[in-house]
């Protein structure tokens, strides 16, 4: 009747799923088919995500691994990490496009999902075929998969901005990220440390060196280059803010370089000369901005989009180098890149839905 | 080439210039043609709004009067009040459309504008041809029209909450208005007002009683009757949030009605019987949703959208009534009512740009 | 040893003991004694609340009807409603103060208690003797008194705002209350309405006319005329602030009154005349400032102190009459007023510990 | 007629002259004298912060260098740099103590101060005479001091969480320093990026590595040991909190340290063994607390206090070390340090006003 592909959600009750529905709803080529929900069992979306009243109303379904149907194209899991594994492993063997946001897949071994999340995977199999989607750098392996492990939202953040610095082996020290967070990143969790009066004029620390998006990002990282690394410092924060990652990143480099020859390199990793200069440009056509001299990415330009800014600090005398990138935790640190994936493992116009 | 209409922005520098760019990038029958801004001539819009970085590129012009291009089909004039006349007098005679989203051609009198904004106004021809816009009330005299004013935020949320009451002539008493801003209706104005440290953790009432929205109000509200009416309390706050508007409407009217009467009268004025028993419904056709029995508006829930959202209580026993409506100051009550407007005013679907 | 009294806290674990704890360990004439937690027994009060890391050190009691030392001479209960009946049931008959931060001794009749809080009242004897404890109006009432209801929050912020007006005779209508309540005043409480990702960029109305503190508000203000009043409309909203209570009163009263006998009217009851004029006032004397003609109160002025300002205003041409009220919720609003009350039941200074 | 002292403050109407009224209210030695104001010239300083309203009432004097009255014993300077030279040479010779909370005193040298400063210094034999005031680490150099430069907010969340470190000549590699602020410490200037829309729901680096507090850090901590250190890296962030820093210290230190020795070396240099197993402790001591293993410091738990609590994360495989402090910057960073040094220098005790 059309040529539309039918989507569904597992997870559709989260902010991921959420997200997910505004992105989809807005997406050309996409009809939503089914949302389904483990605790919010035939009630209508628009009540669950009050935001919602007025642009959907669906019912919600209560998934089982057996249960899903066959019906849709494409799956997007914004599911608990174990849950994923489970329904993925039933889904298996069908040719539809399978995208999970949660970090059952994002491991390249069963030991290293083990260690970070201290559970057993229970799909080797998938986790040798799934690709980590981070369209910017592995476009080419996206293409055409049809199971795609989505980046976890501070692993994107970090991953965009040391990639360059890994890849061309310039670091010579640890790397310190200072990770800063909106609360939403939690979701919906129903946790004291969550609630207002514990957020609200406070700036906190957590896990501090111990965040389990150390591991993919370390794993990740380690396999763009032949020289294992893993000297990643890394503190996350919660701040009062709703949307939004501001990663710091320090380190050591080589002195004496210029920094507009890094600035150079970023561009030449994410495909962009020049954020100034392009041409007349009424809707974008990449989502990293390198940022000129002197500018600095802030939360608030890059929330609501799916693009990441990246700027760049040098200070030649020590070599000592600063890489501050920032995006939306909801969008490009999950469910706009979550999309971004589908868009290039589909092979449709990557930002499409997205602008 | 393409059958897109052209449209120009004066003021593309302010919130509301912010605001109508991030629309009308996502029309499909709209190219945006000139942005003009009087203090930020030569600047790329992406350096003056870093949030668009990525998203739109474009130098703007600086304009006066006489020299803005004959070229486009729309203008929308996001200019403060006094300097839209300016130019509406200047533009006139062409054939073009113009939303105007300042004050100037919200009266139907000069008489009443020079009450309300102290000065006098320099186009009572035109002021007699414009269409005060605000859909949902008055669609059909929208259509074709050529000068549409566009509603200001505080009158939006007011006039969609009273207008079946007072269209219906059920009110006994004073309506007491208590509204409620997020920042981002003062704009982009260097006050120390709207520093972020006198904003932070304060609710304050101001203009308390004497707000100028408060006229549009009065005069729109007592045309739709022919009753005069003018017994309007106001009180505005500024609230520590970026967006939204929550207005609360008390008054006493009849007693021993049942509330899901009223409930129906406001569906009836507003076109939708329900905003539950709806069909499937991915993408919105209407914008007001008038809620369920014990279900009020909050603005987390229609901001970044187009919708206004309607709660009621009614107490029997006195007779008296609360009316909330929630809308997102920059979108309903700014921007994305002035493009609901032009969807009207060219006969385009209405929800074009803004699901 | 000293002649300094010895304070107990029931629930100093909430967040009004928090408060009661800051504000004694500034009172000159205070020891605190011991401090009770149902929940937290045997943990440090500055683990429990990590703000007093260093300015407190003490571990918390389980506390049990019975077991309550009677050592104390005073006795805070910050305890929720049911909950300090049977405590204050086991401590009756010794001759120490009792201050109740529950709901459980604010009515005149176990009638009326069961009607707002649908649970039976468990000593009747007891809500007898009780003071509902509002100083600036029953100051005479309070001194010697040994059981003292501490107001609700809304409740102090309302009364204080409606009593001139009510105990003169002036209205002529319902009274109109519109109030804005920092997240603070829902305590700890688990519940998803109180994550910060619900409450954080939203203004959200609840319990829409029928919120339980309507109750001691009708109440207590029925109480002070001999014609009996309960034309209260009251809608309270969650503001994204983590502490102050505005409350906005609207309603009708005669016309063709000066605006500035108002305030005279206020200000006899509350015993200032001018809040300008003063004598040079360094420390100050009382707590309730009736601000002048065009001056209105924000909640960031009175946040972090005991203090209530007022500000009115006017219509001459309808007899319309706006009121607002601003105070800290948890301090003039609970513990503060607590302890001012404590210190009028002992005759000591009112404002000691609270400057 | 009293044995209290005379205490001017010049500079009232700021955040830190608002700041200092409200602890020497609370002091119980010192009775304010005069309020200085360049800008709000006889108005009452209660109008200016009207958070004061019913606290304090003064009108403001307009000063002049030749105009300070000589009576008070004590003067705290809450001004701009350059302006504070212009004064203290004024009232240099007198006895009294001068307590400067701008940068103007805070340098060795006059060409240190040009260098951050930008502008030559006209005070040079004053500079050779002010003491530096962080009291936890010189105490004995305040006491009895006449001039004391008080350190700005980020220099001391930085030094106080460096110190040790420098002192022991424990460092490896630079210093990198990621500093987050809430938007107080930018005072009240009036600028277009200190509006509460450009700082709500934003994080934002800047001064990227070229913060002026770099200054005074760097030559502060090279003069605690003989071997010169300016190996840092410095990067303040604007946070939407009216107050806080968070100041988190990245470095790599040796290897193979236990991180609880490090722990014992932060308490040796600060007084306290465990803030844990203190005895039973209502009413503060000490203001620096090093918290327990696996505890981080929060800007909640400190604001509105002197205090400064400090955590430790120290990674034994490559000698990383994660140092995070945290203070208010308008009372540990501005006011409370100011009337802390104060204490030290007139040898009162030290917590007084403060607790």
């Amino acid at each position: 009747m059309n040529n539309k592909i039918k989507v569904s959600i597992l997870g559709a009750s989260g902010f991921t799923g959420r997200e997910l529905i505004k992105i989809l709803v807005r997406h050309p080529y996409v009809d939503i088919d089914k949302l389904y929900s483990r605790s919010y069992e035939g009630e209508d979306i628009s009540d669950v995500h009050t935001s919602l009243k007025g642009i959907v109303s669906e019912k919600l379904i209560k998934p089982s691994p057996g249960s899903i149907s066959a019906d849709s194209d494409v799956f997007f899991l914004a599911l608990p990490h174990t849950k994923s594994m489970e329904y993925i492993t039933a889904l298996s063997g069908s040719d539809r496009l399978i995208i999970d946001l949660s970090a059952d897949y994002r491991f390249s071994s069963p030991e290293n999902y083990e260690r970070y999340y201290g559970t057993k995977h229970l799909d080797p199999e998938g986790l040798k075929k799934a690709v980590y989607g981070i369209p910017e750098i592995n476009r080419e392996q996206i293409k055409g998969a049809k199971l795609i492990a989505n980046p976890g939202c501070y692993a994107t953040a970090v991953i965009l901005a040391a990639y360059p610095l890994v890849k061309e082996k310039m670091l010579e020290s640890s790397v310190y990220v200072d990770a800063k967070s909106g609360i939403s990143g939690a979701g919906k969790k129903l946790n004291s440390e969550y609630l207002f009066s514990k957020r609200y004029e406070n700036i906190t620390p957590y896990k501090v060196n111990s965040h389990r998006h150390m591991g993919e990002i370390i794993e990740y990282l380690s396999m763009v280059t032949d020289k294992p690394w893993d000297s990643l410092v890394f503190c996350p924060h919660l701040m009062p803010v709703e949307r939004g990652i501001l990663a710091n990143l320090y380190a050591k480099i080589a002195d004496n370089l210029k920094e507009e020859d890094l600035r150079l390199i970023y561009r030449k990793h994410y495909g962009r000369n020049s954020d100034r200069n392009s041409d007349r440009n009424f809707g974008r056509k990449e989502f990293i901005n390198i940022l000129d001299e002197g500018m600095f990415p802030q939360t608030k330009d890059v929330v609501h989009t799916n693009n990441c800014n990246i700027g760049i600090k040098y200070a030649p005398r020590t070599g000592d180098i600063v890489v501050i990138s920032a995006i939306d935790n909801l969008i490009k640190g999950a469910s706009g890149q979550a999309v971004q994936n589908m868009n290039v493992a589909l092979e449709y116009e990557e930002t499409l839905g997205l602008v």
